[in-house]
């Protein structure tokens, strides 16, 4: 297969898609009338909008930090997001008032960072270990890509092309440049973002440099280190900035979870525009050990909070899991990235797991409330007589509504305001559908401008019925993808069944016919309560199982299962079955079934006793994990004892 | 019940006991060949010695440390009950020689502390909160009584005499005395040993001073702060100092668990000297929240290593367990204080749960390996990947020989070597045998010299024959404990069985007769393996058990049963049974059985599937958890996954 790393799909534009299912819908709803809105507001009342003025001084308050520039970033991305899915006179003022902030703080040669330009402007690229100095400038890119993309409007565009110009003469691989990279990764993949919407080569070629120049020894970050007079290492290692080894030779996902997830999104990036086997070999190794031995069953990632971070296989407590909401997001770049090179349905699983799980699990229903840590184990009690004994406040199972590092919160605006990206996308005569979600993809495939017209209740029933519409007839294949999860699909054409097997290419099936106006392929994914086990290594699991419907983990909340969740078990044999309750949480999927759980009463005075004691029979309602810490405030458990097992083998 | 508060058993010294049976002889002898040397030179090597010569000067090295006095003291009372036990006049010559020169240290007025002699002169008293001034004086007197008792030799105790007198003078009531208190406790029950030993009345009343001013208000510590130009509360609030509330209105176990132990030694002892009934309340109340809500099953107490102290109900998380060696010491301490009121066997229960578990799981089996915290599930792979991520130094899973502060090797000197004190006591004409353990114990009752000779092998086996030797026939009651882990217990008189039911009376079984020399009484306790569960509020046990067999509570450690032990679970029908190992460890009674687990190989490449995956059945071997990190380092569990419940109730 010597065209193994050539990308075969093309995403399509998120505002090709209208999204109309509930579940999404109305996310997308908050989203653009609270979240933006909200998160605009602490960026204002921060400082962080005004600290483009430059009119900062020692002394003063609100002294501009070195990573507030990303937030502001990511609110203009999720606005832009916003605004293509749906004009806002208000908004786009808002946004190019801002613009015009930042464009107004752009300095003669190019350069533009609201911290370095007021606070140390002497000290320019001397840290790029710790400063965020390129992150903030990718975050920007990114920013200006989007808002050309929704408005045509190009002035944050050229404002940024200037900047990158001038990232291009400080650093790259003459000698009097600087042969340096971000502590925080992020310029990389914008910078291919900025390749793609302005065409030059030189953007893409300062991003290969940045992933290539990575993990070279000696190590940048001790060069600059001692060029500051300082001692070369800091207590984190190499490893926690993923410098350790060249990225090629990276195999295993290391350090800070969120930087791990948009540097291995830019190699997938490098690797397809640049047809880079060796990285893209990387990306596979690291995809492998991220997803089979360091990943939450929610699609979390980084699972400890003592550098938001990788630690070792299996290494998955549920508790102290940090599996911050960006990294989650990132994961969902890495893996739409991954997607497109093949169309394999393993990293459109894994996309969509964190997506309906781990990334959503971060905000709240009404929008303005945020988890930058996703646990799957909590009990507040704890916290509320000790709090300084159990975890850093970032941890609290609170939700917030900013964060002194806030970058999950706009992290969400713009994943939830350019959902879209990841319904389809198109491989010559393919088209392919990743995600069901409810609405309208408009893509052209095979020469034809085609619209596919999901309906569907999809997560909460597994039946899609999809309408062709295109002017006329035409021969294309129509690739559908069947979840990883669902042990068993059936689909029809006009009526008609399908038998599946033949048509199943790597997760997808593929329907290959003369397509017309108004042909109706019906796909019904049998959508069972399922019990999950996780690998016998993740100690923290053993013995538990959790509980999966269609791509949603579930988990009981105290509100409704009273306290002590861990004591309640599931017997093997416990029926478990499924209610729409529309008086929960605006009308949910519910799973209820029979636990067993032990009696508090017959523990009075004791603290241990001989085994067995006398257990009961309790009913159990679990609530999809992304709508936890909504209602009153209590214990929420994932993995839940199993309490029976046959010997089979 | 008037006399409720008084104090009816009187406990009889160690040196009246000696020990023949292989547990705890092996342990003695290795205590006295290799502990108590070692931790003498490294004493000395570390320069806590020749810290007493007072010729440290600013810029030297080895600087005297504010605690190290303490470790000295307790290598001196170890020292002492080692003597006291078996002359050694090498030893005697070594300890009147440390003796010399702490005498030599002691200022005119009578203060002596290395530290702030010669580092802080002027600080004297200035942070009675974290300085540790009061907790070296206590342990240095309990020291001198010690010395004093082993070999009639008065220097060291007419030192303390003199440093309690002047102590006596600085604290007080009296307007231009300081109305403080220790941060660490310690010298409140060192007080009452030297009014023990003495007679002087005063140091009953200044440890009765220091108990009773601590927590009243305004706060001492807060007082001494401001003092020192400081903000008056720490991070670490009063409750750290158990000094929240007057001793009398405490009814959690709050705080830094080994001053907790050691405050609550002192309220029992105070109790029984005054007869003052609102602290044995107290005490009686804070015992029931600790054993019934805050102890493991090991004995082990204080769950975090954060300020090594309580938490809160249920709080007992097994991995990241402190348990500090000298936490389960203290609950000794405590326990063996309440146990002397009335004699209940519910006190005795709890200091064998203890001495047989969580205090001797803090030294190795060659005397010279120490743990300062005992966790009880350890996976020592993740600490040698990422030890930044996970814990402290202090807490891995390595014996040390030493630590930075090194109250913990010194301490397990201490009580082994005095170990013989717990065996016994009397009261009036009743004479309690509270442990078994080999051997011979001499005590007066009823007005006759009476020796017990105990013959056992006890932990392994049940069976123990007391054989009385007395001068003539005299009439008095053996009071034989009845463990609360045995489920059923018979009880012969030369030959001829007893009815034990009519004979019970607080957990110990009261034979009134008139005895003469010869007479032996067989006691068989039963030791069937246990399956213990904990309290269904503790959620790190939930649908686990414990297994334990007597007073002894096992573990499964990895060179017996490989990796991942956290996948091993017993199913409820396995059966549990026992064999002489005199090939493990010296000789050990193992558990052994058959688990089931999963099989690794079916799981490559997944990290999540749908349940139930195969599983196959292994045997296991439980061994018992004090013998725990004496072999090849590798995992370590106590609560094992139970798999397998029926519902009754």
């Amino acid at each position: 297969m010597e065209d193994y790393v050539t990308k075969k799909l093309q995403p399509i534009h998120h505002s090709n898609v209208n999204i109309t299912g509930d579940f999404w819908r109305e996310r997308q709803a908050v989203n653009r009338s609270a979240t933006i809105p909200a998160v605009y507001g602490l960026c204002e009342s921060t400082g962080r909008i005004d600290a483009f003025k430059l009119d900062w001084k020692p002394g003063k308050p609100k002294m501009p930090h070195h990573f507030w520039d990303s937030d502001v970033a990511k609110w203009i991305e999720a606005a832009a997001y916003s605004l293509a899915n749906q004009p806002d006179a208000e908004l786009e003022t808002r946004v190019d008032g801002v613009i015009g902030l930042i464009a107004g703080s752009q300095q003669a040669d190019g350069y533009l960072n609201s911290h370095y330009t007021v606070v140390e402007p002497e000290q320019r690229w001397s840290n790029l270990r710790d400063m965020h100095e390129l992150y903030c400038a990718g975050h920007m890119i990114e920013a200006a890509v989007a808002y050309y993309e929704a408005t045509g409007k190009r002035t944050l565009l050229d404002v940024m092309c200037r900047y990158a110009d001038y990232i291009g003469a400080v650093f790259g691989p003459v000698p009097d440049q600087k042969h340096g990279y971000p502590g925080h990764e992020e310029i990389e993949l914008a910078l291919v973002k900025l390749y793609r919407v302005t065409g030059e080569q030189r953007y893409l070629g300062l991003s290969r440099f940045f992933v290539d120049e990575r993990g070279r020894q000696p190590y940048y970050f001790d060069i600059e280190a001692r060029e500051r007079g300082e001692e070369p290492q800091d207590n984190r290692g190499q490893d926690y900035f993923q410098s350790q080894l060249p990225v090629r030779e990276q195999t295993t996902a290391e350090g800070h979870s969120v930087r791990a997830m948009y540097l291995y999104a830019a190699m997938a990036d490098l690797a397809a525009e640049t047809e880079d086997e060796a990285l893209l070999t990387a990306c596979e190794n690291l995809w492998q050990n991220v997803t089979e031995r360091r990943m939450y069953v929610t699609g979390g990632i980084g699972s400890s909070w003592r550098g938001e971070r990788f630690t070792t296989n299996y290494d998955l407590p549920n508790d102290v899991a940090y599996a911050e909401t960006c990294a989650a997001i990132g994961l969902v770049l890495w893996a739409y990235r991954l997607l497109q090179f093949d169309g394999d349905g393993q990293y459109a699983d894994v996309l969509e797991l964190a997506l309906y799980n781990g990334v959503i699990s971060g905000v709240s229903l009404d929008g303005t409330g945020f988890f930058y840590a996703n646990p799957l184990d909590v009990i507040p009690s704890r916290y509320e007589s000790h709090p300084e004994l159990f975890r850093i406040p970032v941890m609290w199972p609170r939700r917030q509504e900013w964060f002194q590092t806030s970058c999950c919160p706009t992290n969400i605006a713009r994943t939830l305001a350019s959902l879209g990206q990841y319904v389809a996308s198109v491989a010559g005569n393919t088209a392919y559908v990743h995600l069901y979600v409810g609405g309208d993809i408009s893509l052209e495939v095979a020469g034809e401008q085609v619209r596919l017209t999901q309906v569907t209740e999809y997560p909460w029933d597994g039946d899609v019925r999809i309408t062709v519409q295109l002017d006329r007839p035409a021969e294309f294949a129509l690739a559908l993808r069947i979840p990883g999860w669902c042990p068993e699909a059936t689909i029809a054409v006009n009526g008609q069944s399908l038998d599946l097997e033949p048509l199943m290419c790597r997760g997808y099936a593929r329907i290959q016919r003369e397509w017309s106006a108004g042909d109706v392929v019906e796909l019904s994914l049998a959508m069972p309560v399922q019990r999950l086990e996780s690998h016998p290594e993740v100690s923290s699991n053993c013995g538990k199982v959790a509980l999966q419907r269609g791509p949603l983990v579930y988990c009981l909340e105290e509100v409704d299962n009273g306290p002590n969740l861990h004591d309640i078990s599931l017997p093997e044999d416990a029926e478990l079955s499924v209610r729409f309750a529309d008086d929960i949480l605006g009308g949910i999927m519910v799973i209820e079934g029979e636990g067993v759980r032990r009696r508090l009463a017959d523990w009075e005075g004791k603290l241990y006793r001989p085994f067995p004691s006398h257990i009961e029979t309790v009913p159990i309602q679990a609530i999809p994990y992304c709508y936890w810490a909504n209602r009153e405030p209590g214990e929420m458990l994932v993995w839940i004892d199993e309490r029976q097992c046959k010997i089979t083998g």
